[in-house]
């Protein structure tokens, strides 16, 4: 782990971090509190399309877990977003949602990558990759004093959970994860992903959005129902996909103190 | 309003109450922070149908209000219930319930009246009278200088929707509620049940039991689309009826904080 820079404010320090996965290098942010020395419960933050490691409300909810809760937060980059982008296309869409977001836009809307056979391949390509990379930064950060055996929870919505949801389910370090913003479908790769939802026995907190421009009532339902999780609940919000109120941040912490505990 | 009894324990102060309205006597609940003496959020509790204004869950989140928030809390019995029951019939099923759930029935089921159409009549017409009561209470409560103006929550989920939805959409005091296990459906009264709904405008947190032994899944999502408010939520788990997880009474605190505010 290769520490790019370091530095701390209002009790939180940030450290940027280069991670070697394979032939791939995964850059992430890891937030702890300051003085932080020993293990802690830890939560990884798996951010959505065209969103990054250091998005605005990745590191809204990074800092508040660690000041709120003493816990320890990590992002990464996932494939082809954040310093990871090669495709200026994709660069070009997270310049927009970006920048209506620092606009105020409170449409709930989100401009999205085409759709097209060639470029669903390839997210779905990039997706698998991203479920694969989570183990191996979890098994870097682990042997971090400040962050040791967690217990570790996820957070990650939208493309967050098409990476985050396989990754919970085959990674039996992940204890708790909200997910949401998501469905089931007949999208190239869905069985792969329903029989992960289906494998899921961890409490799963997910969020949905009852008029996402981006995926239909009954594929969200459909998802909560698979998720094999005895313990799940499903929060439905009104507006578009990324209009989910920021006070069920409040629902996120009290999620992982429950589950996770107190430092 | 005739005190009947009052007792302070655990910093809560605690009334049983007659009220008068019309022909009939309303009896009721009044819980308040001991020493309380101005006005303060207040949280109206209808209990669900075979319980009564001091059923476990009823007394539970009333002294968490007063406790945690410094709020009122008031319950009653609704037509029929309670102090009020004329129907051995729905004596024993009062009885029946009370002791699955002392004797830790896990299950997520109640024992229900039956739905003949004459039984059904009669509870609609209960609902009815309910709904009338509530405004009246509210009336006089308002007169207690430790209640006074409110603002005002009303908490009720089964019977409790049954009846207060339509005393939520029909009183402007009442600025925030949480309402669910109920639905829409072809039952008598259920119209204008759902012109009430369409038209609410206060923020809705809404509960439903997925497994849910008393009503569809669809009748559940169709109150929920019903709802008029623009700010209303659907929180949904997995199992029966009655099994809603107790930790989401952090969830009712936390909405209320947000509408109704702090002490």
């Amino acid at each position: 782990m290769d520490v790019i820079e370091e530095t701390t404010a209002k009790g939180v320090t940030e450290r940027r971090v280069d991670l070697r996965v394979g032939e791939e290098i995964v850059p992430a942010m890891i937030w702890t509190p300051e003085g932080a020395d020993g293990p802690r419960p830890t939560v990884l933050i798996g951010h959505g399309g065209t969103q990054h490691k250091q998005a605005p409300n990745v590191v809204a909810m990074a800092r508040r877990f660690v000041r709120h809760l003493g816990y320890a937060a990590v992002a990464t980059d996932a494939p082809g977003h954040g310093d990871r982008i090669v495709d200026p296309a994709m660069a070009e869409l997270a310049r927009k949602n970006l920048e209506a977001r620092l606009a105020g836009d409170t449409s709930g809307r989100l401009a999205v990558p085409d759709r097209d056979p060639e470029a669903m391949r390839a997210m779905v390509s990039r997706s698998r990759q991203g479920t694969k990379e989570w183990s191996a930064v979890l098994d870097q950060l682990v042997e971090l004093p400040e962050i040791g055996n967690g217990p570790f929870g996820y957070w990650g919505v939208s493309m967050g959970t098409s990476i985050g949801l396989p990754f919970v389910a085959a990674d039996s370090r992940i204890t708790a994860a909200v997910l949401g913003l998501n469905g089931l479908s007949d999208r190239p790769g869905q069985e792969a992903f329903g029989d992960a939802a289906r494998s899921l026995t961890v409490p799963i907190l997910f969020m949905f959005q009852w008029d996402d421009e981006l995926m239909t009532r009954q594929s969200g339902l459909d998802l909560f129902d698979a998720i094999g999780s005895e313990d799940k609940s499903m929060v439905i919000h009104p507006g578009g996909h990324v209009g989910t109120p920021l006070y069920e941040r409040d629902l996120y912490e009290s999620f992982y103190v429950r589950h996770l505990g107190t430092v």
